[in-house]
């Protein structure tokens, strides 16, 4: 199926340079689009690229138009990533119309259980008693939703999603397979060498248009609830612990894990891998990169960072067995620094 | 639903100043707790938390006695974080009054599992042939109960769970959505540039009252069998390779990783995202830190760290490559040394 | 069961020293193998064992057959842990033989799925339109196979694996419970502080013989597909973001992360918790320790690590404060080494 640039254009906005009538198969990245395919360029660092790519029609910013008008038809916008995000919104639409909601007769969902309208049911899923789905929802197969949970309208839980008891999500979330929303929190009182369960009475609560990746998981507080608030982007593979706070908007990359009661700020964003601890607060705005553990509160919004650099193995072997003598050698070298001090009665000055 | 002071010194004991017919409505954390809720302080160090809570009544250790009961009602014990423990066991209980065990007519039970008395399976359960299940065990919708399988007495698998052919779980143990025991070990021959497979005929023994995290996946041995002893405790997304051996009532995070054929001891605890490599032995009483690398074994109980310190990027940056070049600094401060012992006979000492 | 050593060598190869008709109950390593079982010797450093072992029969290389024939059996082969290999793949057919293929009646099947001869496909699993099953593939429980998916030839999908729609997965290859394939990769375009999502249009292929461990999962591509090539082994719990494209016979262990668009060479192999940064591109050969950061390209074959040396915490603490003031110490240590200079017109040489 194809559509011309002029249809995308009327739909999406845009300055068209060329034949609104040309057709366009795929969208595609600059480098691997064929001659029939729709890329984007954001970046003027990428306009080498505009002469060698063989796209059929090209979206650049208004710095741009000039070199790609050249070679052929381009959209031009003010910011060429945001319209390319909602050109595949749109191509999805125009491609994959949603069917008709139904509830499949293989589901199991309780009585007591409310459902929305146009909501959308697969096979296999349970719906415990006292849930509710909100209008134009849809549960993939075998997706588990709690006594008493809710899904608000126009969500999507994918295959194999669990929503623990009592635990909600907002309006149009994404939740991918294998998300566990609402497992207890890791909580346990040592007790003459073993350890005494603390039942986690708390809840899980997921604002609006929150995205969640698969395998991810948030654990349901102790006894308040763990809170994930609007606009949160969460990647694959994650932990959230019980009790953490994720402010308004921030994401995270996959494999990355919070502790339990930590409170993380609106607009940050955490690398692939890195680890918050436990009771820590991070301001609104901060950026932690990949692979960092963050030990300590950040009071402050700005970049942080924490991670042995890679190197070749013989010399990382090196370095690393210098590295546990670094106190030692910090006290060799005032040492020196005294010993000249004393020799010639200066200071060395670095 | 609420409970009464007296009810709960009398399920639990402790000594009880106040007003025994005094209503509690939920337990709270000290700093969030509202008019008719219990809280408790177990350290001095919170003393002066007493004063601005606004609960109805603490449990508190006999330090805090004299202060506490000049606000309010108190329950003094010696351990306030084990009676809470034990006390979100009783309130959970009073809740949440576990139903009548059922069979879902939308399991798949094989005919010649064994399902013992009291024993409650969800919807769309399936259980292998030769599997047993022990008395007044739950099993979650969609868990998968291998070929000879076991399930010990009162233990809850919840939703989505997969337990392995021939894998066993002892009694009374609990195990999140999406835990995976007894997938294959990760074991392959090398030939000629590729991978032969080396199939994995251990399987999966757990111990009595272990608990599980969401999404933890713990392998079948090679050819021997991966152990789990009693009363260990695992949070979310962990790995546990094939052939490890945990020792009884050691407890990891989330996001931990051990490799193969690791023996770690008794009473350890492994901090999120710490990696224990493979074939090594941690004695009984080992504490790693978060995100640390264990690269050789441990023989002796203590705490163990190696994590790269979190900075501001500005300043990571210039120590990050400061430290490719710190042996090369270590042999430059040498000949410092001995620059300065010619030139002045004197060695510097620190 | 037992096999006799006749019979083994009969299927596998290898020169049988001792009595072809000794009946062989269980493969065992040779540290807890019994007098009935057959274990294994790869390398002469074991030697020692071979003296201490209970094992009935061993399997050594030509080195050490003349000490293994001293205390009994042996099969004397070149590549002891190959031939281990494949006589696990041997006696796992033998005791465990796959029974008759069937579909089971509560699986929700898509009559435009195309089902190929022999599909053995369990209960509760769901596939959708336009998939295709090739020959001889197995589905366990509750897996999902999305719309236009398709599984190659003699795969085993184990049970609760989600292939989303139009992904992928080629012949003979073996994925574990809760694999995720085909989920959205994470990519939002920013906009005035909220994220707008980028519909994820391409999807996952994957080539023969690969294996994938539980819970692992792989992201579709955002507009190409993810690409995982022949014979690659995926451990458990590893992230695989969009775009990215593993080469053939690359191997990674639990709990790596590998973020989008990086490009891993073919027999590369990536050690337990490490992570790969994006838009990277390893080389063919390249080796990466566990917990290693890949920041940056690597473009020649060899053996890279970055790890923080682990240490007991109090030695730690002071090295990691060290280490945040090392640029500092290098620019003090050039100082001193210009204040010898100064004082004695030589330059300190290391």
């Amino acid at each position: 199926m194809s559509r011309s640039l002029g249809s995308i254009v009327e739909a999406l906005g845009g300055q068209l340079h060329g034949d609104a009538h040309a057709l366009i198969q795929r969208l595609a990245p600059l480098s691997t689009a064929g001659t029939h395919d729709l890329a984007f360029v954001a970046q003027a660092r990428y306009a080498s690229q505009i002469e060698t790519t063989r796209a059929s029609a090209l979206i650049v910013p208004p710095a741009l138009q000039a070199v790609a008008a050249l070679r052929g038809a381009c959209i031009v916008t003010d910011d060429p990533y945001l319209y390319f995000a909602r050109l595949t919104q749109w191509w999805r639409a125009q491609h994959e119309p949603r069917p008709e909601p139904r509830i499949d007769p293989l589901a199991s969902i309780h009585p007591d259980a409310l459902i929305g309208e146009g909501v959308d049911i697969a096979a296999f899923v349970t719906v415990g008693p006292g849930a509710r789905i909100g209008a134009g929802a849809r549960l993939g197969s075998h997706t588990v939703i709690g006594a008493g949970a809710m899904v608000g309208e126009q969500s999507l839980l994918h295959p194999r999603v669990t929503l623990g008891e009592r635990c909600s999500v907002g309006e149009r979330c994404v939740l991918h397979p294998g998300v566990v929303i609402g497992a207890d929190g890791f909580g346990f009182a040592p007790h003459k060498g073993q350890w005494v369960k603390i039942e986690q009475l708390g809840a899980v609560r997921i604002g609006n248009d929150v995205e969640i990746g698969a395998n991810t998981c948030i654990d349901r507080g102790a006894l308040d609830d763990t809170v994930i608030e609007d606009g949160v982007k969460l990647d694959n593979l994650i932990q959230i612990g019980h009790n953490v706070h994720i402010g308004a908007h921030s994401a995270m990359a996959g494999c990355v894990g919070v502790a339990g009661s930590a409170t993380i700020g609106a607009h940050c964003t955490v690398g692939g891998g890195a680890v918050v601890l436990g009771h820590l607060t991070l301001a609104d705005g901060v950026n932690i990169s990949a692979a960092s553990v963050v030990t300590r509160s950040i009071s402050r919004p700005g970049h942080y960072t924490g991670m042995f650099p890679i190197d070749d193995n013989a010399s990382w072997e090196k370095n690393a067995a210098s590295l546990k003598q670094l106190n030692r050698l910090r006290e060799r070298l005032k040492a020196v620094e005294q010993a000249i001090e004393q020799a010639t009665q200066v200071t060395p000055k670095p």
